[in-house]
């Protein structure tokens, strides 16, 4: 990785509790099939829909999931490990993902309790993968959300992520960029994610450029001599409206101006203004400094002359909510020739049994009317669409990635789908998604039958 | 990377802008040495300290910092840089970095404006750093400031970092365990983390575990029967009293209990009690479950008779505030035949001249007393440490990087330093950081020249 070492192993890069379930599931011959989910539990304040995101990057992994003999070695000597016989760490070195995944196309809305991932496989290698799997799907969810409310507030303007030097981490900026441009940016300044996703690579000058000269005059006319066809100008190193008269000597070259500190909306209409009065009609406005879609809806209810927003911190790290509740959940396993289904009932912390499709209900016009979970075996119910969709056959790809652009869009469109009361910025109303009759059945014969068993002797009523 | 493809070049990882503006800086012969600092601007709310972190990935990324072929030529294909002439883009081919850098030791907490890295090189290498250096130190600072805090918080008691499905990513995951072992953390769950830096490595078993068997009792012999000496069993999937009770069936071979739900204060009583009738005294209960350094205060206020803390996404995403104000500033640059130093006026953006040292004073009983910035030419004051040492000396390492155990016990012994007042974990006082008075005046001066030529003429008084 950046290090110049290739120390980043994915198949290590989980929590040492998912390896010694496998030696536990792998020693004791527990290797039959199992069924596990990847939801988000409930949403926090001011969010009121997802956009999935990950499920690329997700299924990468699964496909490329080995561990090399550095890896293998390592476990070994591991305390907790170490008496284990030589049988479980061959087994570690053949492992292969070989299980079956069902996902929800990324750019989908999806809500809580709704599986984004489905994974059914041999019991260890369903386990392993589940770090890898919610770190990768929930980072790309949670930004691209907050990314797509940032870009709703921005009312068809361009948005930018300028986020990554705040993100979490070298990867985290290529991942959020990524992320960001799914929920609806116009580009980023991630020049990595650029290469790697054919996002288109915004970028101009920072203050210190400014500063490398002896005056701001002549930082902008160098600049302008590199770049005579882009160049936008930051104006607010000394200050802004000095540094806007100086941008604007460049006359119809200049192509624009960036503000990036002091009132955004009293700056950007002082500009808009000099500018208009110079004939710079067409010299944009860009407009970059802690933003997040509160602020770019208040600049822009004020009518803000502002063209572009470049956004960074609070969209890369979703700042008001840096993390959502997504968890993993075994559902169903197969038994002696049955399948057990499997609920849990810790306090806030219900999950309901058995494998599960999304139903989404459209209206004829092609609104989203509500969703319903139904157990993968129920019928589907009337006018709706099947959220969850095959990805992974027996550990061989079956599904065609879009194209991300192609993503991007489905974000647009079912926003669009999305009856505006259930996308509000603030105070949204709850989008309905209901259990069917028949999960709620089961979840409540379940507790039922664990309640009155005699303690100790919790059993699930067999499917 | 995880994908199998070496897709995450460093080099590209950056902002488009760093690029035009080496290319604006090397087509325009401005290749002089400069210096940049990097700092935190100000402190959130319930920060009043920082644990400085990052510094050996920082390093190994300038150490090995290259443009592969590929990378060239993507840079070569974007519109914005594709006039650019062929000796631009063999510059970057041959690109190393060889400048000076010094560092303030992993583990030394810093305050606001303090520069945590500096950097002297020929303008375009100091300039194509930022992005990087910012990213990677900023996030562990970030997450070693608040896993210190949690520490803190838990009296002694151990806090094993849990994070990594909800860190930003699998990356991510790793650094934040590398930095709340920093910041005093016991161990962590991520096994990439303990293989690269050495930490101990903790886990047990998932809800999972208990729902892959017929029942709770089954699940709990047959992990006994895998792990005999290390049996810490989770007891919170059906019912968290019945659960300890199937555990403790194990007798003394019953490591600990792990809690990860419902009120942590009233079942960890309960558990206590119940172990301790049972004569189970060893017996440890360990907790978990959106655990921050304040509920761990006032779960040990009330005296829960918790030994163990599992703590994670609020950790590792430092979930109150997910980001610090980190910049990378110009301060100065040499001229023809002198040294400019570089100020910035932007409102609430200022920056001040000049390269610095930062000089923390220690009371005879090795208390610290405040710190004072200078520039660092200026002499010492009395009964003061340097905190920036030398790391790089012309691309080359000059310093010799301790074990993360060493950088651990130096928070420790820092903190423990620090008067209390400083460190209250809520509304602590500000911790007295100067700037010196030479420095003082030369900012203002600066201003005053600033603000006095004639618009557009802004140029800086010379040192």
């Amino acid at each position: 990785m950046y290090t110049g070492k290739d120390h980043l192993r994915p198949a290590l890069m989980t929590d040492l509790y998912q390896i010694t379930m496998v030696a536990g599931y792998y020693l004791n011959r527990r290797e039959a099939e199992a069924t596990f989910e990847l939801f988000i539990r409930s949403l926090p304040e001011n969010r009121s829909y997802l956009v999935a995101a990950g499920l690329e990057q997700a299924v990468e992994f699964l496909l490329h999931l080995r561990f090399d003999d550095e890896s293998v070695e390592f476990l070994r000597s591991l305390p907790v490990l170490a008496h284990l016989p030589d049988d479980f760490f061959g087994y570690l070195s053949k492992f292969r993902f070989e299980g079956d995944v069902w996902g929800v196309p990324e750019g989908t809305l999806v809500f809580p309790n709704e599986p984004i991932l489905q994974i059914r496989a041999p019991l260890p290698q369903a386990q392993l993968v589940e770090t890898f799997l919610l770190s990768l799907i929930h980072f790309q969810t949670l930004v691209a959300t907050k990314a797509s409310r940032v870009v709703q507030a921005a009312e068809g303007r361009g948005v930018i992520d300028f986020g990554t030097r705040r993100a979490h981490g070298p990867e985290a900026g290529v991942h959020a960029a990524r992320a960001a441009f799914i929920g609806g940016c116009t580009g980023t300044s991630n020049v990595c994610a650029a290469k790697e996703f054919g996002i288109p690579a915004y970028g101009t000058a920072a203050h210190s450029w400014t500063l490398a000269f002896d005056s701001e005059q002549e930082a902008f006319e160098k600049y302008h001599a590199v770049f005579p066809d882009s160049t936008v100008l930051l104006v607010d190193t000394y200050d802004t409206m000095q540094g806007l008269r100086n941008a604007m000597s460049l006359g119809r070259k200049l192509k624009g101006v960036r503000l990036d500190s002091g009132d955004l909306l009293v700056l950007s209409r002082e500009a808009r203004r000099v500018l208009d009065e110079a004939g710079l009609r067409d010299t944009r406005i860009l407009a970059s400094g802690d933003l997040n879609e509160y602020k770019v809806k208040d600049l822009l209810q004020a009518s803000a002359p502002i063209d572009l927003f470049g956004v960074g911190t609070e969209m890369v790290t979703s700042k008001d909510h840096p993390a959502l509740a997504a968890v993993y959940k075994l559902v169903e396993r197969q038994g002696p020739g049955e399948v057990i289904q499997r609920a849990k009932f810790s306090q806030h912390k219900e999950t309901y049994p058995g494998r599960k499709q999304v139903w989404r209900s459209t209206s004829d016009e092609g609104a989203y009317g509500g969703d319903e979970i139904r157990m993968a075996e129920e019928s589907p119910p009337r006018s709706s669409t099947g959220l969850l969709i095959p990805v992974l056959e027996r550990g061989e790809l079956r599904y065609r990635f879009p194209t991300l652009g192609a993503v991007r869009e489905r974000v647009r469109e079912a926003l669009e789908r999305l009856p505006p009361c259930y996308r509000r910025l603030e105070s949204a109303d709850t989008y309905p998604v209901t259990w069917s009759d028949e999960l709620k059945r089961r979840f409540a014969e379940m507790r039922r039958v664990s309640v009155e068993l005699p303690r100790g002797e919790q059993k699930d009523p067999r499917h």
